[in-house]
């Protein structure tokens, strides 16, 4: 090896430079990211984006969070049910009224007032809670084939203590147990908010997870987004000091100005993944699990399914 | 089963309720903590802990981070640097410079100004770049016997997609190869800021993990202790714009009032950890496995050693 690196040294002035001696540094998640091509980016529909707008902060900044929603097969009741709510803009005055530090941010009010005591606010009509089922075993023939192979044991480093295989479908991550998949909690994901029956979620509560992957919450709870921007809006809010992590008082929570589907506003924002199934995102999966660039020394050889964090983009409004 | 229960509803009238019976709900993780007995908790001595206070927040309330070190044998070489520089007094009137979502706070400053552009601190007498081992292969005997049980297919939960093995010992997570064990990178780790180069770390800058476990740090920086209270006053910090999180001007760092031993301070805050050879730690890793309370319909059969928080209390000073 040092013997060719010397070589290679050598060359450039006798030489255009070739393209792999321009790489000669080890690739890096964003230097994978940066290369993809323009094809493997995937637009993200304006109507599967849920955009919260909070008050303004402490100094008169706004603050946006911006969601995405959950695709078919996965939790689509609850999701139908956002749909609903964003429409009625059921979500405008409610509040953000619980944070817990590694946990959860919490926000909307429920028919019975909640855990913060809110008068009880009447939900619009077709919203009801869904049956309490969060797997989906009606699986798309790609995830199907996807979920068999990630069973088969033929990718050692995607087991994980929670499942019988994690992977990517769809620009989302999942687990399965190879008859069903379901979507796991990773930092950013977005769920429903539900009492102890399992039954009693609608969507009028909603949290994000703001700490490390709660993935026994996993096929407990619905799954029905993620925070793509603007989750340090979230992560950033004081702690609740009162039972559960619920602020104390009215008072501490921070209101929710408007919560609207992407295609109801006028200039909706823009978003891209990398499409999941492209070879840039199984060669971003493999730098992410075999970190050797300048500041690692012993890359860790695998890598779980919440640090493989799907690229997202946000492309100008045209 | 529905049977056992019309029968055990009817014998209380009959006889004293006995303990099964008040023990009919499932175990929960704060069940287990709550019931372990008074020994098998143990005290943190307060020269093992790192007391950082923070500038007041913008309403004047203290913010006070503890941080406990790390024991032997790992990352020693840091861990006295850190207990030179907290004696020298030498972080008093640095800053948080750095907050990068869903991953690290960082504080101090370094002999060449480091990230933010500081002036140049000169270290304290002793202060020097520990060579680069991140792992430690001097094991005490009771951690050996852990590391090889681990590595042995024993405890297939606890196999990850970092290590052969994870477990906790002396009230701390680690992970091992068979050979070597090394702390890893949870919420809450503290570990030595680096430049590219692996021995460019003193532990004069910190940093506090605030997101999802970055295990892929794990081997390539010196993780030197964890949070153990007061996180929420990093992880609540605004993050920076400026390049790697960095914030863009000086006036947006928090200053750091002070950092202390806490033998150091008059009245030491006193900590406790549960043993994690106690069988209440066991217990309580199971019942974290196989979540089965009122919340829960579908126990995840495993938990990531992450997500085995050592439980940790404050007790009363004398």
């Amino acid at each position: 090896m040092a013997g060719m690196k010397r070589l290679l040294l050598a060359l450039p002035l006798l030489l255009p430079q070739p393209a792999t001696a321009q790489e000669a540094e080890p690739p890096t998640p964003a230097s994978v990211v940066a290369a993809a091509a323009a094809e493997e980016w995937v637009a993200i529909p304006p109507e599967d984006l849920l955009v919260m707008d909070l008050a303004p902060d402490a100094r008169g900044r706004a603050r946006r969070v911006v969601i995405q929603l959950m695709p078919a097969p996965f939790s689509q009741p609850w999701v139908e049910n956002i749909r609903t709510l964003a429409r009625a803009h059921w979500w405008d005055g409610t509040q953000v009224y619980r944070v817990v530090d590694n946990w959860v941010a919490q926000w909307g009010a429920g028919e019975d007032g909640g855990e913060a005591g809110f008068a009880p606010h009447q939900l619009p009509e077709g919203v009801v809670s869904p049956v309490a089922d969060y797997t989906a075993n009606d699986l798309p023939d790609s995830l199907r084939l996807l979920v068999n192979d990630l069973s088969s044991a033929e990718y050692p480093e995607l087991f994980d203590q929670y499942s019988l295989g994690t992977g990517h479908w769809s620009g989302w991550p999942f687990a399965t147990d190879q008859e069903e998949a379901w979507p796991v909690h990773c930092y950013g994901s977005v769920g429903v908010a539900r009492d102890l029956a399992p039954d009693t979620g609608t969507g009028a509560e909603l949290y994000a997870v703001i700490g490390h992957a709660p993935r026994q919450l996993d096929r407990n709870i619905a799954v029905v987004g993620r925070v793509i921007e603007g989750i340090e809006h979230l992560s950033t809010l004081p702690r609740g000091t009162a039972e559960a992590g619920v602020y104390a008082t009215r008072a501490e929570d921070t209101p929710i100005m408007s919560v609207r589907l992407g295609n109801e506003l006028p200039d909706p924002p823009r978003f891209e993944y990398l499409g999941t199934e492209s070879e840039s995102f199984a060669r971003y999966v493999q730098v992410r699990a075999n970190r050797n660039d300048a500041f690692y020394t012993v890359p860790a050889g695998g890598v779980d399914v919440c640090n493989v964090q799907v690229p997202i983009r946000r492309v100008p409004t045209p």
